[in-house]
């Protein structure tokens, strides 16, 4: 039996109220004996570990290094090797590409044409203003396509997104982008009848954008790849769990990836303090709350080791403010590991403590991935979060008689 | 979606170095309060157990005991519930015979027939010299049958290896050991079409056999029981991991079991020093090396818990000549416990220390199944050691974006 079908019925609407505070990246690995959070000075994060019950999560599995879109969906009880999220819905959310479940996304990039051939798959990595003004440009001229809309968004570069918004649309079309120069390019080719539709219409949309540009001395053609839709199966929050969820993230990525999971994205800025801020001022309105804080983690993809300590000690300063909330259940953890050593993400698992009027208590006094190793939780897979947050909170009735 | 498939997607080829050294049934019971491990004076097993982080595992799950076929398989990432080897390969490969992929074995009992009736399943446990006189009589005058090659191999008493090779065999056909004496023995049945050929073939080489043996006094029939090939699903390590692996193990049971991984196996003498000559002479030829110890698992078989102790000491001085050699990933552990007080294999949880400049690090101060469950790596399933070690040898690629 499925943990979604298991939540579906077990899980109740109550009044309790649950804090997820993803620390991106936080774990990390040691300089001179010290991770990064060993090293700052964390006094409250360290009372958190001495008021709730500690673990170490891993993401996925033992050993397997997870982007952030897995990472967040295991801790949101997603099963991230049954949930896949497709290419195109990847960097729509880099992007900051709002996705609709009926929608059809794809990675687009800029390219040069040269009789019938790509000659340049990335059109001379084309400056991104001027990347914005052909995307300006196709999206006032080719509004729709027989009543499907078209969008494009630019990125950087020569990188865009490309969005087909409209009823009964299929992802199960071939990619146009040869992937080699000197090749031409491929027409979309439906994989399955229900199909046809999308990809006549996308390869109607290069046609038509290639007549657009045909005078650009180098961004004069498009290549699409990874056409993907949200996963349908994937059930909303609200009805899986019975909570009512608000996502507090400034970040595009993660505020894609929670809308889409059906949570209500509240608006932030970029300074830690707005996070606490947004979190009070909607604190009666919903009762399932993610918070996001993105610094530990771009300290530890750029190295930066000081940095994340810092990261990690301007965040400390607010923690009092989650538990003045008393919530039925605070839980601080993080998606993946980021050692500031290795400037990428990695398998090593995650610091969790869960604050709780039930929790049962352990003897962990500091906040680290060492200390929390020896809580009352051990190590555990992300995807255990879930039921164990709802649990807390009396979300889950019994299971059998 | 499913280890192997993760595993051939994610893993990449790399110039790191993985040492694995199976200290087989090490794991064990106390007796006055200390297991064999913890009795034996150890000081570099030790010294692994601070330089690396620890864990315990359970080779299949928690409770099950293993044979030596599934707690390996489980160490080199084959899920042993996913992968079930047959019981004519178990045999052929305890005997030391090779089983190539298309290759069908089985289990033979030379036999009494008295008026078409089996009277002695065991021919009265012939002398394993007689054995090897009918096994070389069998193979001089039955060379092959209809282009198929036709091979037994003596085992002890009355057990030998039966081996078929040629194209086009099927594991699909049934026993022709009736399990029960003062029955007629069976015919070989095909179980499907693709079979008919294979039964066809056993079922004449027992009657060419009974007809050669006919005037022997006891072992005058042979039963054939077991049919088996090698699990044609079994992806093979270098494709599987991108390493090039060898295996440096001196039992039949465990060359047998390598080499159809994959596996090259090197040539190693019984004395534990060989152990690590051969590993130094070939250290530069490959970069996956499964180093096999046996000595503890046999005295824990014959319930000698002194010799096991004696056998961990005598290893013990080995150990720093593995780290001598800086491997980027090096893993010291058990494919399953055999305490000598149970004599047997054993379900208990497994010491597992991980050495490498990745490692995050623990408290972990000795080498025992004790001290290690108190390690960064907790208490896991065997099936995660072979993730991990990719892991921290740098060569799984992140999983999503």
């Amino acid at each position: 039996m499925e943990w979604e079908k298991i939540a579906e019925e077990l899980t109740q609407p109550t009044d309790s109220k649950i804090i997820l505070l993803v620390m991106d990246g936080l774990g990390g690995l040691p300089v001179n004996g010290l991770t990064e959070l060993e090293t700052a000075r964390r006094p409250n994060l360290n009372e958190a570990a001495r008021r709730g019950i500690c673990g170490v999560t891993d993401p996925v599995f033992m050993g397997i290094t997870p982007g952030s879109g897995p990472a967040h969906l295991a801790l949101f009880g997603y099963d991230p090797l049954k949930y896949q999220l497709g290419r195109g819905i990847l960097e729509a959310m880099g992007t900051g590409v709002e996705v609709g479940r009926d929608d059809v996304v794809a990675r687009g990039n800029f390219a040069t044409l040269k009789d019938g051939l790509v000659v340049d798959r990335r059109a001379g990595r084309l400056a991104t203003s001027e990347n914005s003004q052909l995307c300006a440009l196709i999206n006032e001229t080719i509004k729709e396509i027989r009543g499907v809309k078209v969008s494009v968004f630019p990125g950087k570069e020569h990188r865009f997104v490309f969005k087909l918004s409209g009823p009964g649309l299929s992802e199960a079309i071939t990619d146009c982008d040869p992937q080699k120069e000197g090749q031409p390019p491929l027409k979309a080719v439906a994989l399955e009848p229900e199909a046809e539709l999308t990809a006549s219409l996308v390869n109607e949309f290069i046609t038509r954008l290639s007549d657009l540009l045909k005078d650009q001395p180098k961004a004069n053609y498009a290549l699409l790849r990874g056409f993907a839709k949200f996963p349908s199966h994937l059930p909303p929050m609200p009805s899986l769990y019975k909570v009512k969820p608000a996502s507090i993230a400034n970040y595009p990525m993660y505020r894609g990836l929670t809308r889409l999971l059906g949570m209500e994205v509240l608006e932030v800025g970029p300074d830690t303090a707005e996070i606490f801020d947004v979190l009070e001022k909607h604190y009666a309105d919903y009762n399932f709350f993610y918070l996001h804080f993105k610094k530990t983690d771009s300290a530890g993809e750029d190295g930066r080791f000081e940095d994340k300590v810092k990261a990690i000690e301007e965040i400390d300063q607010f923690i009092p403010r989650l538990w003045t909330l008393k919530p039925d259940v605070l839980v601080i953890t993080s998606d993946h590991s980021t050692p500031s050593t290795l400037k990428s993400h990695s398998w090593h698992p995650n610091p969790f403590v869960l604050i709780s009027p039930r929790a049962e208590g352990d003897d962990v006094a500091e906040f680290s991935q060492k200390a929390c190793t020896k809580g009352a939780l051990g190590r555990f897979q992300s995807i255990y979060a879930m039921p164990l947050m709802l649990a807390y909170a009396l979300k889950l009735k019994k299971f059998g008689a």
